[in-house]
């Protein structure tokens, strides 16, 4: 297997906190839809997913893709995340099979379970809370956005079936650097830690699976993700809790 | 509630079979992607469900959709079904919302699920396979159409959690007149009479729910689709059998 992997999205949060955190352990090949301001520390390209002759070129000679690339806006219109998320999707799947590329990770995330929050869970958000998600639950998107991402789970799931992609799906929570978001328990009990959003990643570059749906969160005191399988399949051992910051 | 039911895709075999089952007991409005050959016996109009315009004038008035519109073909390009199936579903969504219609009866297909199919499960399609699926199984999808699909069904789960539209998913098996496929195991394990496909429909618009996903086939002997859920939400009662023609 070639060991370059390809970063789609690098210029994001997620690729950021994948690079601080994991940057020197790969030979990354990173894609950004604009050009970076400073110099990156890899190789790179500038291009847009949507465009099959750039992903060509980005996935050649490639061992593995993480793939954050899209609208990531959770407010982003129907167009867009059509285009740029479902449609980029695609492009991107197809890129890496047409170059033999055997394994893809999938910035999925937790909007594509956002209309489980209802009036009628009062306590999802708190250490009191029982009701939990585990991923083989049929997903519930909250928006255009998380239609976008269950859309590209099951363009995931057909190129594994298809073709024999290993695919990793992460339902990341919410990611923010150095502590959890302050007076939001929604934002506290889906806390994602730079450092446990780069371990995860690693993990989903190393362990052996087909396909899988995670979800990307640390090991809060309360959360309504369970992160269970990511434990067993992947090996995530994460070292934060939202809980310890307040 | 309005009764006028919005038909769209009228003009293919699933609305041919509803319309010779069910044409009298509804005030229709067809929606044809191609000016039909023959003067329908109802209210129509000519249009594309990706045409908003056209679609605002489709649901105006009406109290219930069925919504069958989209590029058919197993093969169908990528393209034509993201255009087509996935973005024509939303389309079509936003515009019973805008419009107020209460309900939406989507035809999803077996194609949803078509990679449960599998070497490693030889008698799948014979009456001695056990192997069931009841619509709680996360989707496989075996083409880009079955994604379309299942991106349909998906669009379907946001539009009931977010505007409360009664969605009805109904996964159609192989819909053939008068007799089911002949030398085609698969095709009679799933085979939809058109009588059946008529009834089933009927029910989808009567019934109380709120989203469901249900398995669209007749009561055959052999089938890996169950039509439980059909029976107990639906109240959906199949006459035919595809065992019976043997």
């Amino acid at each position: 297997m070639d060991d370059t992997v390809l970063l789609t999205g690098a210029g994001g949060s997620v690729g950021t906190a994948i690079l601080e955190g994991i940057g020197d352990a790969y030979d990354w090949r990173l894609l950004f839809h604009n050009p970076p301001v400073d110099e990156p520390d890899h190789p790179y390209l500038v291009g847009d997913v949507i465009d099959e002759e750039t992903m060509a070129e980005a996935c050649e000679g490639v061992g593995a893709i993480i793939h954050l690339a899209g609208d990531p806006r959770r407010d982003a219109p129907w167009d867009s995340v059509l285009e740029n998320n479902i449609h980029g999707t695609k492009v991107t799947y197809q890129a890496a099979v047409d170059a033999g590329v055997d394994r893809l990770v999938f910035a999925s995330s937790n909007h594509a379970v956002g209309h489980f929050e209802t009036d009628r869970r009062p306590k999802l958000y708190r250490v009191e809370g029982e009701f939990t998600l585990d991923g083989t639950e049929l997903p519930r998107p909250g928006n255009f956005y998380g239609v976008s991402k269950v859309a590209g789970e099951t363009l995931g799931r057909y190129y594994h079936d298809e073709y024999g992609v290993d695919v990793c799906n992460i339902r990341i929570g919410n990611l923010t650097r150095n502590h959890p978001p302050v007076d939001y328990e929604r934002g506290q009990a889906m806390w994602l830690s730079y450092r446990d959003c780069a371990h995860l990643h690693d993990c989903a570059l190393q362990a052996d699976y087909d396909y899988e749906i995670v979800y990307g969160i640390s090991d809060n005191d309360r959360k309504y993700y369970s992160i269970e399988r990511a434990k067993e399949v992947l090996g995530y051992e994460p070292r934060d809790n939202s809980a310890e910051f307040e």
